[in-house]
C-alpha cells in the first residue's frame, strides 16, 4: 500500500478551460516517482467556500496534499483565505514573508501596494516557502494525518519550488519507489499494440499502461518493490518481442533523437525534402540539441515549380503522376540528397487535407521515399484524421522509414 | 446563478501525470460556451470505488456531470461498473450497443471477443450515445436532479461525440449566454499586457482572463447576459487601445492565419530561409488550410555552406558577420525571395541552444529579416528559455514582422 497523495489546483482559468491542468501532471509525476500514490486531483475556481472544502476533503484522505494558483495579490487569489476557513487557522502577516514580497517587488522596481502585502499573510503556524521567481511566497500547513504544500499557479514558479522544497521532504521519507520503464513504438496504433499484449501474463505487482502520443504508442510498465528484478526484466523482454520491430527504444528519447544519434555515431549525414510536411519534418529533426552535426539542409518545395527548381523533380513525372505519387517522391529524395551531397535523402509528398483528395488518391495519402548509398526506398501510406495530425503521422513515418535503413 | 456542471475524468494515466488532463479543458469551454458554470473537474485512477464516489459527490451538486475515460474493452476500463455501484443500477447488455461494438470492430477486421463485449454493457435505462471513431459507445444517465454523460478518453473520439451529442442537448437549454470575445497579441509578455491592462476599470458583470500561448498572449473578456452592448463593447475598445499595434486580432484566428490570409487579398506570395527556426517557420505558415495560395517554398539552411548555395549567402559575411548576423538574415530574405520570385522573403538565424552562445551573442539572440517589394527590413531580438520555446518565439516574431508590412 502506498502512501496516498491528491492534487488540488485552484484558479477559474482552469475551471473553466481556458488552460490544461499542466500543474497537476507535473505535480503527479513528482509525486509518484517519490515513491506515493496519487489517487485524485480536483481543481476548483476563485471560490473562497469551494476550495476550502477541496483542502478539507482531500486532507481527510491522503498524506501528503499538494494545491497550486490562488496565492497572487489580486482579490481572486483566495488560497490562505481557504486554508484558514477549512482547518481553522487565522491568517496573520509574517515579517518574514513580507521581507520576501517586498525584496521581490524591489527587483522589478515597484512598491508593495495593499495588494501586494495580501501575499505576505499565512496561516497560523504555517512554514513559508521561498519563490524565488515570483512574488507570491509558497507555504506548508501541517494538520493531523495530513501535510499540505501550497505553491504559486505559474507553472514555472511552481515547478521551481516543487523541485526546491517539496522533492527533498519526499525524498526523506525514503519510501519504496516503482520501477518505471517505458517501451516506444512507432507505426502501429494504440489497439494493435494492445492487442499483441494481450496474451502476455502480467505479473503480480507490474501495471501497464498506454498513451498514444502524437507518432508513437508507449507503453508504460512499472513493478512495485516487491516484484523480482528478473521477473520485471522477463515481461519487458516479452513486450519488447511481441512488439517486435516496431520498437524504436526503451527508455530512450524521442524517434527522433535515437535516429540523430543513431546518424552521429556513423558520422553520416542527412538532408530532407518536403511538400506535405512543410517544415514539420526538419523541426522534428533539429528538436534534438546538436542536430547541426547530422542535418544539413531541408527543402519545403510546396509548389510544383519549386520541386523542379530546388530537388531537380522532373517536369514529366509531375505531368505523369502528381506531385503525390512515387515517381516525385524519389525524385526528392534523391534530388535533395545528390543537393546536400549527404549521406541520406529523406522525401514526403500527399494530401493533408482538408481539401485536394481524389478518389485514387484521398486525403491522408502520403508517399515517403530514402534515397541513400545503396538506392532509393519509397513507401505509400494511407493516415486517417485531420490536417495536423496527419502532417504529424507522415513525420514519424518518414523518420521511422530512416530508423529502417540505419 | 448560472447552472453548475462539473467534469469527472478517469484514468491512472491522468491521476498519475502520464498526460496533462487536456479533456476536461475541452469540456469545459464546450460547457461555458453554452451557458453553463463549470465549478469542478475532478480526476481519479483505474478503481471503481473511487470513480464511483467521484460520481455520486457530483451529481449531488451539479445540473450536468460529464465524465470521459473508462468505456474501453480492458479490465481497467470500469466506468460503467462504477455507474452500476453508484446509482444502483445494473449493466445490462444491449443489443443495439453490441450492434455498433461489432460494426466498429468489422471495420477494423476483428472479431469481437469476450472483452470486445464488454463494451456493450450499459446502465439500466441509460441512453446510448453513438461513437462513430473508436469501438467504445458512450451512454448518458438521468438522475434525480443530474443528468451524467458517459464519452470514452481517447481525446479525438471524445471530442467528436462531445460535439454530436451533448452540445446539442445542451442548445436545446437555451440558457443565456456570456458573450465571449478573445483580444490576440503578439511580441508582448502576459506580464506587460497585465501592467498596461490595469488602470482600466473593469465593468460589474465582465470578467477578463489573460492566457500566454507559445508565441502570443490571449485576453478574454467575458460578459455576463446583463452587461449592456454598449458597455461591454466600450470594455474591448479601451482594451484594444491600451494594447495597441501589439493587437493582432479580435476572436481571430491564429497570427499565421491573419497574416495568411492578408497575403491571399493582396494577391501576394511568401518563401521562407530558416536556420535556428529550421522548418517551424514553414510549418506555421502551412498549419493554414490552402496555404498553397501564398506560400511557394521554404528552406531550412542550417549548414552554411546550404545558406550559400540555396540562399546565396555571401561567403564572406558569413566569414565577417558570423551565421548570427543581420547582413546573413539581410541575405538570406533577400536570397530566397529571389529563388522563390516570390512578393516576400521572410528569414530567421539565431542560437537557440543549449549551447552555441557568446558572450556578445548569446543563446536566445535571433535575427529576422523581411525582404520585399520595398527593400529589407530587419529586427534583432532577444528570446530567454529552453530550445523549443525560443525557436517557437522566434516563428512569432518572424510572422509579426510580415504582419508590420502588410
Amino acid at each position: 500500500m502506498t502512501l496516498p497523495a491528491e492534487i488540488v489546483s485552484q484558479g477559474d482559468e482552469v475551471v473553466t478551460g481556458l488552460v490544461a491542468d499542466t500543474n497537476a501532471a507535473f505535480l503527479a509525476r513528482l509525486l509518484e516517482a517519490a515513491g506515493l500514490g496519487v489517487t485524485r486531483h480536483v481543481a476548483v475556481g476563485d471560490d473562497r467556500d469551494a476550495i476550502a472544502a477541496a483542502l478539507g476533503d482531500a486532507a481527510s484522505r491522503a498524506a501528503h496534499v499538494v494545491c497550486s494558483g490562488g496565492l497572487g495579490p489580486t482579490d481572486d487569489d483566495l488560497t490562505a483565505d481557504a486554508v484558514a476557513l477549512a482547518f481553522g487557522l487565522p491568517l496573520e502577516e509574517r515579517p518574514e514573508a513580507l521581507a520576501q514580497v517586498e525584496a521581490r517587488y524591489a527587483a522589478f522596481g515597484r512598491p508593495v501596494g495593499p495588494s501586494g502585502r495580501r501575499q505576505a499573510r499565512l496561516p497560523q503556524g504555517a512554514l513559508l516557502l521561498e519563490n524565488r521567481s515570483g512574488t507570491a511566497p509558497g507555504f506548508r500547513v501541517d494538520v493531523p494525518g495530513s501535510v499540505l504544500w501550497f505553491l504559486p499557479g505559474v507553472p514555472r514558479e511552481m515547478e521551481q519550488m516543487a523541485r526546491e522544497h517539496l522533492e527533498p521532504a519526499l525524498a526523506a521519507l525514503g519510501l519504496p519507489r516503482d520501477r518505471i520503464h517505458v517501451v516506444r513504438c512507432v507505426g502501429i496504433g494504440e489497439g494493435v499494440v494492445q492487442e499483441r499484449m494481450r496474451d502476455l501474463r502480467i505479473p503480480p505487482g507490474v501495471r501497464v499502461g498506454w498513451r498514444a502520443a502524437i507518432a508513437e504508442v508507449q507503453v508504460r510498465v512499472r513493478a512495485a518493490p516487491a516484484v523480482p528484478d528478473d521477473v520485471h526484466t522477463a515481461y519487458l523482454g516479452d513486450v519488447a518481442a511481441a512488439l517486435g520491430d516496431r520498437v524504436f527504444g526503451v527508455d530512450s528519447g524521442p524517434l527522433e533523437e535515437v535516429v540523430g544519434h543513431r546518424l552521429r555515431d556513423r558520422g553520416e549525414t542527412l538532408a530532407t525534402a518536403e511538400s506535405c510536411t512543410a517544415g514539420r519534418l526538419a523541426a522534428a529533426i533539429t528538436r534534438v540539441p546538436g542536430a547541426s552535426e547530422w542535418f544539413l539542409e531541408g527543402a519545403v518545395v510546396y509548389a510544383n515549380e519549386a520541386k523542379v527548381r530546388t530537388c531537380g523533380v522532373p517536369p514529366a513525372a509531375l505531368a505523369a503522376h502528381g506531385a503525390v505519387s512515387e515517381p516525385v517522391a524519389r525524385a526528392l529524395a534523391e534530388g535533395i540528397r545528390a543537393r546536400a551531397g549527404s549521406t541520406w535523402g529523406l522525401a514526403t509528398t500527399g494530401i493533408a487535407g482538408p481539401t485536394g483528395g481524389t478518389p485514387d488518391k484521398p486525403v491522408g495519402t502520403v508517399h515517403l521515399a530514402l534515397a541513400g548509398p545503396r538506392g532509393t526506398n519509397h513507401r505509400r501510406i494511407h493516415l486517417v484524421g485531420a490536417r495536423e495530425p496527419v502532417m504529424d503521422r507522415a513525420v514519424g513515418a518518414a523518420l521511422d522509414l530512416l530508423r529502417g535503413a540505419l
